[in-house]
Parts: structure tokens; sequence; C-alpha cells
């Protein structure tokens, strides 16, 4: 038996022109029951690579039946993409506010200060089985968004617009056991956000590339999803039930921003469906399991900003290991050029300060002091 | 005696083409030792009032003998008045990082987790007399502040650009006793934001509108500059010793954004000088009493969103009240007009939900859903 | 008998996101014959008080039986009036290319080098009598945007953005006797551009100002309308035909832009009919004739670029006459603030080159030498 | 002997904050008579590959004595290069008025518009030696520059900003006999522009693309540059004196933007030496000379527009040569997928509508229809 799909558009922004912006929809149904996977993508405007994997996802769902079911959104963000600055697409922040896009989504906790409502609902489900405790809780949080959604419009006239964007996505995320954020960096290399003790379970996903993050709430999708399923763990462990509700969130990185591969977006899309397999949720003959990958806690996340302004020639790019001291960059600097003996001091060398791999690195040969110019592992295991 | 009066240029960040923006500070030393105050101005670029205002204080400081000293930096942002988009400046945020501006400053509390030091400090200081406690402790800031920037710089390459640019102001607020940060509303009126517990001494500034804030650290100057004094004060009171230090801070919003009126600066400069005497810093003859401000707590200071898109008429302005129900503005909706008879109802009208006064509202007419069209003050004092 | 209203929705352009920026356009047939007029608004986003005026004349037409036809267009640049950068529409041009949204227009004269179609269109119609003249030169500029339009999309893929607004613009203008392009300057006076010899008919428009310009084609809608027929009567003239064959095109500048005021559109929509009923196509008391406008010509129409940079305080404002030697505007500038004693200093003084009135100044506060501060009229007359 | 170099900052713009945008020049001095070269590169801010380029140039000079002399100018526009938006620079045209930095370049021949200036001087000039009339000539274009610029002055207050950077470049460019300007495509490949006439001259560069372009004035340095000695030799030629000036014009295509690399930027110099070797003026072993360049008119160097809105994927890049009917790009539209079964039918496939080759392509992913997708050379020679 076969999947049905079906498509919904959630008008998340009317223009001023009139025009309306939606988020199109697409909820994949299985014929067999199973856990259900929220996919979306491009919730900055540039990152477009999730584009061709949310299709490519859709294309291998054709023929494959699933155990459970799935929603995919290939466009998180329609404001995010159809805005230019120059050529290039101006979609990680509104224009407005210079809010974040994935930085507004709710924190769900914040929303049961004390805890109370948590405490409550664990007392009331100490001995459902899990499958009602999932459903039950699921059902809270969509609730809970609908009716803070409905506090705030009630308080002002309307949401905010970074808001009403966040809380549709965040709602369809709610009632998912497996969120997958599909992001890119700048000039990048593959890598995932993986929460603290779900190492293993990342490297099912086949990245190259792994950064350990906290179980904290900085509003981003993966935290805003993954927080109170965490924080429902500890409270059941509180109550001596140790309860594994199965519920994961990750972030991932395809590669560079402002471009589309196709080749590259199947191989994406093979990664995830073979995740997906080892969740039970089809079957897929997943790539050949990858070398372990390279690791670091978030911490030894770092950025580089640059010291010198002028135009960058970035000598270590995405995925390259360096060791203390190597050049990553130079700058060349026209005014610092004294005289024709001096030509060389104009260039200025961007020396490494430890050893570490370069993640991503900016997009722009034009930088100035205190500029982002690479994202770094440090301290890296694997 | 006069005041001795000196400027230094501190750089905060070179750009590509080699140039350097710079921060220009007056130091105002007066001939009998008194407090220190630091006032800035411009932190967004747009905001350019608090420039003749400067400007205007460093007149009047010509002729009056300052007791105690002053720092004052008419244009803290060089690079967010020097950018625009379109005709109009680009300066509340970063437009690489979307980063505000204003919330960028230094958590030193969150540098002292368990406030280890803090204890320390008031231990050691348990009977020193309050000019020896400010002294130090101001030292002690500027220390901090110090060793954050080294720390990050090294863990780096460089400091990123809003650090850059938050630290050396930082600095020059860690060595004062009043704080004055000078900002604007998009379309606004004058209002100014203080401290719980500061509402008295608020009045002294002769503002019409004040937001009460709680003591908290958000990011902005006010909060960075004043918390750590709050809470040493509290410390100090954990240990049965009640002290005031005298610290206050405040963010002045003198009006509207992308405008200078040197009749108003004038005004400005003397609610300013007006208070500063009232802190004994020197002899002015300060406006007359205001009459009672309108004041409201920080979450009754409330953003109304957009529910329809189109051309926003604003009905309400800076300081108007308004009732429920009242036409806040209209939104015209070509759109929405669907034959000769239905013309009318392209007119959305936005109804205020409660009683308040517009403090300020969006600068453009343009306005998508969730744009947020004003900034109200509800349940009001006075 | 009443006006025949219709509306329809002419797609221009499809965004990344599958979202389609339309024009609507509003076609308001009345019962009995007559000349046709083009009206549209707003092809600079900002500019949007032509939005209520356009409603407003919508509104009006409802109980007017106009003699002829009409076409409507509220919002004549979707893209344009969706596009903020800050809290302002960034609507001026477009971000990818800077092309000026109102000079995109084709040069129908240049589809015809030598000539040589509008000799023979000239000979064919030697005789005819004007009305016939006027149908065929009309189905004669509509085919020849047709087949430009193809031609242009067959050599590439598709026409570029700018064409692809501005050709269906220009179809709908190709067809009237009458266009009026609504615009409004930055902080603006009420103004209108009228071509040479035209100057006692757009005293009708009763606006207070008049720029008369040459007729020539620089790209603009008014331009780019009107010169064809200028053109072909020239072309009759040649023959020996003095025809009149009654074509105009004013741009009118509704005041400032970014604002949207009701109760000033009905006076525009009032002006606006009155023109219309000079020229017959309905009844309508038109206000009472203005005083004579002062106006210019377009080489007298200055602009006054800033030479000193800083934050501007504009002392004179729209409409604002002014002498030799007055003071425009003061530029303040803390680094020219040397000591105390030079606080003065700091604040350059803009004074006019010569006697002239202000229509309008530049919407921003922050100024770099460069700047276009003010556009002003020289060699006033009237 | 060696060359003598010196540095000197041009002013070009002071900022609101006071800061100034300076144009740094070389000037390479020689010991021995010959032609002047004038260098620039970067003005649009994100072309930065010449600045290695202009360095590397410089370095090459250290050792190598120049019969003549030369100007260098490795970034052109300070301003360009100093503004972001988003993570990438915005630096192609102006942020406020929309105009092209490249466009702003003052023609000398409409000066002059009946051409009487050019018959006085040739009839002064007629016997004189052909050094004499470079000599006198070019005293003639730095005086009518100078006093263009004077009276632009005097007319309003100051010069706007398009021009105060133009002026002076030009003036620099009017004292040389070659002038070389360096720009970047979007992602490009490298090609030139050289006027008719020049083929054979610009293969000496070593391109492997060149667009012939013809004679006119358009606003560009190498029209602005070239069109006053291309006309100069016609009035000498139309009084019957064959004259070669040897002045030489380049627009030279450096590869893509946002990106600097050392080791191409080798070769752009080496290049540039060789030329200016066969310019009599340096000794210089020039790189084996290059194969036959691919070629064509300005008229069939043609932009292809999306026809389709989405994330597209280039197929075809830089230096590709596609026939009639390939796909050169595929875009992947979500909001096309109607069903599991149409997924498929998302993709929109641009086809080539005729050979050619590809020279540059669209940097970003995010197309909206309309968007210059391709600039491609058609009816290619060589």
């Amino acid at each position: 038996m076969d999947n049905r799909i079906s498509r919904r558009s959630i008008p998340v922004k009317r223009l001023p022109s009139g025009a309306v912006a939606s988020v199109d929809v697409f909820e994949v149904e299985g014929p067999e029951p199973g856990p259900r996977a929220h996919v979306q993508s491009g919730i900055h405007g540039a990152e477009t690579q999730g584009v061709p994997v949310a299709l490519g996802l859709l294309r291998e769902l054709a023929g494959r039946p699933l155990r459970g079911s799935m929603t995919l959104v290939p466009m998180a963000n329609p404001a995010g993409i159809d805005r230019k600055a120059g050529a290039y697409t101006f979609g990680r922040f509104c224009p407005v506010t210079g809010a974040n896009w994935n930085r507004g989504y709710v924190d769900l906790g914040a929303l049961d200060p004390d805890g109370a409502a948590l405490d409550e609902f664990v007392e009331r489900h100490g001995d459902s089985p899990a499958e009602e405790v999932r459903r039950a809780f699921k059902e809270g949080l969509v609730d809970r968004l609908d009716r803070f959604g409905r506090g705030r419009a009630a308080r002002g006239l309307a949401l905010p617009e970074d808001l009403a964007l966040a809380l549709p996505l965040q709602r369809l995320a709610a009632r998912a056991d497996v969120v997958l954020d599909l992001h890119t960096g700048p000039v990048s290399a593959r890598y995932l956000y993986a929460f603290e003790g779900r190492e293993e379970e990342a490297r099912l996903l086949g990245f190259p590339h792994v950064i350990v993050i906290p179980r904290a709430f900085a509003g981003a999708m993966d935290e805003a999803s993954f927080v109170p399923w965490s924080d429902l763990e500890e409270a059941f462990g509180r109550r001596g039930r140790r309860l594994d509700l199965g519920f994961s969130s990750f972030t991932l990185e395809l590669g560079s921003e402002e471009r589309a591969d196709s080749r590259e977006a199947g191989d994406d899309a093979a990664r995830i469906l073979g995740y997906l397999a080892h969740r039970g949720m089809l079957d897929f003959e997943a790539p050949p399991p990858p070398p372990r990958p390279r690791s670091c806690r978030l911490e030894d996340f770092r950025s580089y900003f640059a010291p010198a302004a002028g135009v960058a020639e970035y000598l270590k790019g995405p995925g390259d290991a360096f060791a203390k001291g190597d050049a990553l960059a130079v700058v060349h600097r026209p005014r610092m050029v004294g005289s024709l003996e001096h030509v060389e001091d104009s260039a200025f060398r961007v020396e490494a300060p430890e050893d570490g791999v370069v993640i991503s690195r900016f997009p722009s040969s034009g930088v100035g002091t205190g500029t982002e110019l690479f994202r770094v592992m440090t301290n890296v295991e694997g």
C-alpha cells in the first residue's frame, strides 16, 4: 500500500501589496503506524540546499511505504528567500528588527516556570504506557502553543512577524518524534548539531562533523523541540521512572549557502532516509556506515574574528585541519603599502591560535576588523 | 576656575578600505571633586537628536565649573551612522549579523556566576567608607572588562565587531556614577527608562513618560551599568550594611529618529544639567519642575502589531491618549476593493484593544501583517 | 446610468518562494464615450500617498458617470512596496541592479530611429479625422510594445524584472489620452512636472509648484507616454496639418513619502477630478481655481549637495522661499569640536548660493558630503 | 636606475561620523620617459581580485625600471568596499540613489556638443608632432574636467557623491595613454571589453574572452577615457591627417567577485606587464602567447533572464560552451509539486535558446522571474 500525500499552504504574512507569503507543508501518511517526523528547510532564506533535499525525500517516498508519517516543509521562510540586497539573498534575519529567523521559537519551558504543569503531567501519567505519554504530551505542547499565540495576539493586535512564522512551524514540530531542521553554513562543510548524549545516534546521519550542544533553550528549532521532551524524561526520572520517549532533534548543515546541487542532495536525502530507517520508519538500504566523524563541544566550536581589515584571501577552507601557527588567511591591505620596499607588509597573515578544523568561512572577500572569518572546531575528537 | 576639557578618539573598527571608525570621547574635568557622569548618544545610528544635545552640554559646560567629571560621547556608533539603505540610516543592528548595537554589552554578573567575587569584595570592604567602596568597585569593573576583552580576543583572533564597540563604551560607563544613554524612538514622544525604585529620581529629568524596568540584564547600556551596582548594594544588605552608593543609569528617548532640532536640544540639555545639579555636580537653575509624568511598568509597555497589510495612515501619534475601541490607524488595502460598492471595505480600522497612551509609531507607511505599528503605555499612572 | 467597474490582476513577477507579485488594475467604463485616462500610483514603493488618492477617485466615480473610460492602478509596484531595509520601504530602485523603477519604460521612438514608421503612419492618415488618428495610433503603440516585449523575450529567455513591470503599465498608458503618474518626493511639497507648452493646462490640476520639462525621453512614464504623441503631432505639422490630438501626461508629486493622509487625499482626488472635468470626462465642481503656481524650468530645478558631513538640521522645508545667503540647514559635526571654546565651530551653516524655493529635502538626518540635501526651484516664475 | 614611487591619498567623501573615505593613489615614475598608464581596480566594491593584482604590479615594478610612468589605484571605491548588506559587499551602486559607480564618469564630448572646441584644437595642432598633440590634449582634458567640477559645485553647493568619486579618478585617467580598469563579474570567467578595431591589441592581454564594444559613451571609465581620443583622431582624419595617438583603454574582468587569489593575481599581473612591455613601457618576458580568444560583439553579449522562480541549480558555468536546447540551469520549485507523482514537475529546465558560451552567472541560488541568470557570448568567433 502506498503513502498518502497531501499539501497545504499556511499563510504566514500578508505583505503591503496584498500578496500573501505562505509556507507549503507536505504531509505524508504511511499505510502503517509509526513515529512522526518533521523535516523543514530554509528558515534562513539563503540556505537553499535543503530544497532539493526535501524534494528528493518526497521523490523517494513515492515508492516506499512509511511506517508512521511525516511533515515536510521545503521552504520554511518564504519572505526570507524572497528578499535580496544586491544580488544575494538577505534571509538570515528580519530587515526591520534584526531578529534571527531561527531564534524566535517559543520557550515552552518558560511558560511553566516553576514546573508545576510538568509535575502535574508526570503525576497523571505515572503509569501510562510510553505511547500514551507521547500522545498526551504532544497534545499538550500543541495546546500550549495555541494558547500562547492567542494570548500574545490578544494583548496586542496581532502576532509579530517573526512569531507568526515560528508558531505554525513549531506546531508542526510539536506533533513529531523526530525533527530535522535543514540549514547550511556560509561557505561551509557538512556538519550537524546534536544534543549531549545523542552523539551515537547522530552518527546514523553520516555527517562528517558533529557539534555537541547542551540541552538548553536558546531560541532555535532544534532546542525548542528537544528541551520539553528532555525535561519530561528528567521529570519522570525524578519520580523513579526511566522512560525513553524516543524524541530526537537535529540541525543539519548541508554545506554552503546560495547553492543547490542535486547530486549532493541525493546523498543528503539518502542519509536522512537511512536514519529514518534506523528509526523504523521505512525500509531503506542506508549508505555505507560513515567513518567516525570529527566532533567537538559547542564551547570548542569557535569563531575567529578578523584582526585586520582589507581583502581576505582564504587559505584554509571547509573541512581543512590546521595546526597552531598555520596561516588561515591573508588580508591584503593596499593602505599599508608604504613604498615599493614595503609591498609585502601590506599582506597580513592570519594565524591559527591553536589546532583545529575549519568548518566554515565568511563568504565575502571584503573584511573589517571583527568580521567572523572562520568557524572552527577545536579540541576535536575523532 | 574652569573645567579642563580634552578629547580623545578610540578606534573601534578598521574597514576593508583601511578607513578607521573611531569614537570621539570628550572628557570634562571639573576644578572640584565630585561624581563622574558618562553621557553617550547615538548607539543606534539613526537616533541623532542626542548629537545636538551633547554639543549643547559641552557648550553649557564652558561657563559652569563641574564638581566632578564627565565623559561625553556624542556619536557612540560611527559605523552605525555611516550606513545607509535607501535614503535612511541603517543603524539599529549590524547588517552582517543582525545584532542590535544596544544589546551587546557584557553581563558582568555572569562573569561571577556564583557570586564568589562579589562576596569577597563585600567582605574586604565591609567597613570601608562609601567613597572607597565606589573607587574600588569601579576599578574592579574596569579590570573585569579588560580581562574579559583580553580573554575573548585570545580565544579567537580578535574581538567581534559588536564587542569591539561595546567594550570601550562600557569601560567609560564603568568609571561613572551616573550613566545617561541618549536614544530616540522611531516617530516618538520623549520618554525614559528608569529602574524600579528610581521613579522619583527619574522625575528630576523632567521627561513626560517613564517606563519602569526591572533590575535585570538584557544587554543594554543602562542595564549593563546599573545591575552590578544594584547587586553590590544587595550583597552589602545581606551582610546588614545598608549602603546607597548613588549609582544611577537612565536611557533617555529624545523623540523621533532621523532628525535634529537645536531648540529642543537646548531643552534636553537643560533637563540633563538640572538633573546633574540635583546630583551636586554643578550649579544650574533647573527648568521648572515638570508635572507628574505618565508612567507604566515594562510589561505594560506594549507593542501593537499590524493585523492587516497595506498603506498605514496613523490616526494617533506620540503622546496621544486613547480609549479601548478608538481607531489608532487605518490600513488602506487596494486589493480588498471588490467593486465600486466596496471601496470602503478596503480600509481596515486598527482599533485599540484597551486604554493607553501612544509612545511611538512605525515610521513607514508600508506595513505587512505583524509589523510593530505602535508602542503604547497601558495601565498608566499619572 | 452608472459606470461599470472591473478589476483584473496582472502578474509581474514570480518570487523564489513561488509567491506572485501582481498589479491590480481597476477599469472604469463610463456609460458615454469620451477620452481614456490612465492613473497610476506608487511605482516607487515608498511613495504611498497615491494609494488613498486612487481609492478616493474610485469612491467618487461610484456616483459620477464618466464620459470615456479610465484605468486606475493604485499600487503600480508590488515588489517595490513589499521590500524593507530597516523600517523604511526600499522601493526606489531594484535592489539587485540599482535600476530606478521609473526609468525602465520603453523608448518607442528609438524603435523607429529614422522615423520611417512614423512617416508612413502620417502618410496613411493624412486626411483621417482626429478620432481615427488617435485610435489607429494607440493601436500601433500597443502593437509596438507587444512586439518589443516578444522580441526581447525571444533573444533571452524571459524579460528582465524591470521590463516585466514596465511593459504592462506602459501598455495601459498607450491606450490612454491622459496619463497621470502619482509620485511623492522624500520630505516634499506638492509639485508636478509638465511638458513645455502645457503650463496652462497644468494649472487646471491646481498644484502649487510646476516644473517645466522638455519633450524628451529619459525613461519615465510621463515621457514614455507623451513623446510619441508629441512626435506624431510634429510629423503632421511637417506635412502642414496642425493636429491637436489632446494627449496629456503629468507626473504629480503628492507631498512626502512614507505617509498617507486621507484628508489631503480627498483634496488631491478633487483636483484630479476637476482636471478630468475640464477634459470633458465627467461633471465635477472643481475646487476654486488655484492661485498662479510657482514654476521653473527643469534646468533650474536644482539639487544642493551637502558640503559637510554630520547630523543635518533642516532650517528650510518644503515650500519655503529663501534668498541667497540664507541658512538652509546646519550640519552638526562633533568631530570638529576642538575644545570648549570651539563648540560653535562644529556647526556648519549650509547657505543658499542663490534665491529659490525649497521643493524637497533629504529625509534623513545623517548626511555625508555629496548627499542631495535639497531640491530647489530657482529662477522661479509666479 | 630605479623607479620612484610615491603615494597620495585623495579624500572623496566625508561620512556622517566625520570619517573620511580616501582613494590611495600610487605613482610610479620610471627613470626614462615613455607613455603613462593608469590602472585602477574595484570601482565596484565586491570586485576585489584587482587588489592583489595591483599589489602584484607594484611588487614587480620594484625591480623593473619603467620607461614612462604609471598611476595605480588598488581600491578605487572605498565607500563601495566598506558597505555590507548581509555578509556580502553592497558595492555596485549607491545605496541612496541606485547610481552604478561605473556609470558616473563625465561625457567630455557632451561638454563640446557642436565639436567647436575639438575643431579649434585640431586646427591649432594641425602640424604639431604627435607627442605635442598628446601633451596638449591631455592638458585640455584635465582642464575641462576641472572646469566641469567647479561649475557643478558652483551651481549646487558641492558635488554629488558619485561625481566626487568619479572626477578625481577620471582626472588620473585623463593624463594617461593607457587605461586599464580592473573589474570582475559575479561568478565569472576572465574576459575583457575592447573597442572596435582594437581586437588585435586586446590579444596582447591574453584574456580568453573578448567583448567588442562600439566607440560610444555610456558612462563607464573605458568609454569616458577612450572616446575623446577616438574623436580627436577622427577630427584629424577629417582634415586629412592620419594620426595614431596610441591611446588605449580596456576593462578587464578578472573572474568572480568576492574573492582574491594570489596565484591567479600573479598571472593577471604578468599579463598586464606583458601588455605594457609590448607598449614599450618596460622589459618583461611576456607569458606565452595565448591561443586566439573567443570574441563577440556587444550586441551578441546577451543576458538570459529567468523564466521561472525558485532555487536555481546552475548546470553551465563560466567558460562553458553550450548548444541550443542544452539545459543551462534547473529551477527547483516546491510550490509546483502537486503530489508524489508530480515531484519531477517542480524542476523547471532552463534551456539555451541558441548556441553560445557562458561568461558569467548569477551568484545567488534564489531567483525570481526576470533575474539575470546568465551573461553569454553568442555568434562567437574564435
